[in-house]
């Protein structure tokens, strides 16, 4: 599948992680100190730097908000398997932390949640196969390019790959509105694997069943959920706290 | 300007939140207990129920994640003026809680963030009029339908709106990715607004030079940065959980 990166950032990302990339196009007249770093960035890694119309540059890019640049690349995300996956947590010898989306929908939550799990020091991503987002190029996007980092899995069962983890010592955390317990009361200090659910159903039955616990955001006002990304990342960073990842400050 | 708010709880708030709701459309042969509570809701209501066939509900709908309903309405965000905004806190007698956003360009970071406002006791949003996204059909779907709920105003310029915020007693704390102080060392239970900028270029020069505070958010891995609506989430729920606001739990 041959896919767009648009926007600078997520271009610089693709750059600096090694993305196979064909090409990088600027619009024409584009220009800045972003611009000048991912020209010299593509020269250095050999990549072709083109310049375009803007007419050419509108059939390339897949939405407006390109900022001037697109990298024209081979989007094949390589998947893990699960094993895989837990064999990173292995090699840093650090305690496992997984992020498992249980039909994940919107492929700006998908790339937001990925992004978050990068800056927080997730192992891994585990995505089921069917019935929810995967890596695309607008996943790409939304993710700033971290999906080209992040270390993913995708299994055709999630209530399995939960089974599975738990027996090789994780303690499985799901997010629900209607938990017993706020996330900041749960410890996430041994191996963890968090569940964040679709956006508008939440974590299924069968997946709840399997979680050790279940945990809630507090709320205020007279919504009754967050946005499945910013759930997903205030329980990322509370998890990262009690585990003393040394985040950059 | 008519609009089409679609999807389960985006249409589920609207009606709660009394919008101005033309009618409402389901997809023929939807069902569940969500759409009949929508159904209920909209008959005591006084509004409009139809039915569409999918050709019909295809035109209506901005796009595919609809879950079956949408309702058309007439979007017209009622914008206050800055004092206005901070009136809400006065009149709650609690201290003031404002977030501005320094041109937040994505209507899904628009939406996102004001939905955790309104998830964190925020009493109002500032947003510039000029060169940023503004509460169209799209916003309130990927709010959530938190934006018929939250008090927001639209300013000709931030920095003025600063300079009156801190004029009446607010501190003023500001995202930036190189700030010196992390986001968890600032003490937000003082009238506080927090302003979090553009998705690609961070909060602008002088709207950076008037914060009284800058922070950070500590961050692993490779990225560089949140996504602006995570960031900001995560901020909010640090001031809230300093102020003692009562969420729900």
């Amino acid at each position: 599948m041959q896919g767009i990166i648009a926007g600078r950032k997520p271009v610089m990302e693709a750059l600096r992680a090694g993305t196979q990339i064909e090409k990088v196009v600027f619009l024409q007249g584009v220009q800045g100190n972003i611009i000048e770093d991912i020209r010299r960035t593509a020269e250095e890694k050999g990549v072709q730097v083109v310049q375009a119309s803007k007419q050419q540059f509108r059939e390339l890019a897949v939405d407006a908000t390109t900022q001037g640049v697109v990298a024209v690349v081979a989007v094949q995300k390589q998947y893990l398997d699960l094993d895989g996956l837990i064999a990173i947590g292995t090699g840093r010898t650090e305690k496992g932390f997984v992020l498992i989306l249980d039909e994940i929908e919107d492929p700006q939550n998908l790339g937001a949640l990925v992004r978050t799990a990068e800056c927080t020091g997730v192992h891994g991503v585990v995505i089921p196969r069917h019935r929810a987002a995967s890596v695309t190029p607008t996943v790409v996007k939304a993710s700033a390019g971290a999906t080209e980092h992040m270390a993913m899995a995708e299994v055709t069962n999630i209530v399995n790959a939960i089974d599975e983890l738990k027996e090789k010592g994780f303690w499985v955390v799901g997010l629900a509105m209607d938990a017993d317990r706020l996330f900041t009361e749960v410890d996430y200090s041994t191996p963890v694997a968090l569940v964040v659910g679709n956006e508008g159903k939440g974590i299924r039955r069968l997946v709840r069943e399997h979680c050790d616990h279940l945990v809630k955001i507090p709320m205020y006002g007279t919504m009754d959920s967050l946005n499945a990304s910013v759930a997903g990342a205030l329980v990322m960073y509370e998890a990262a706290r009690q585990r003393h990842i040394p985040l950059r400050t």
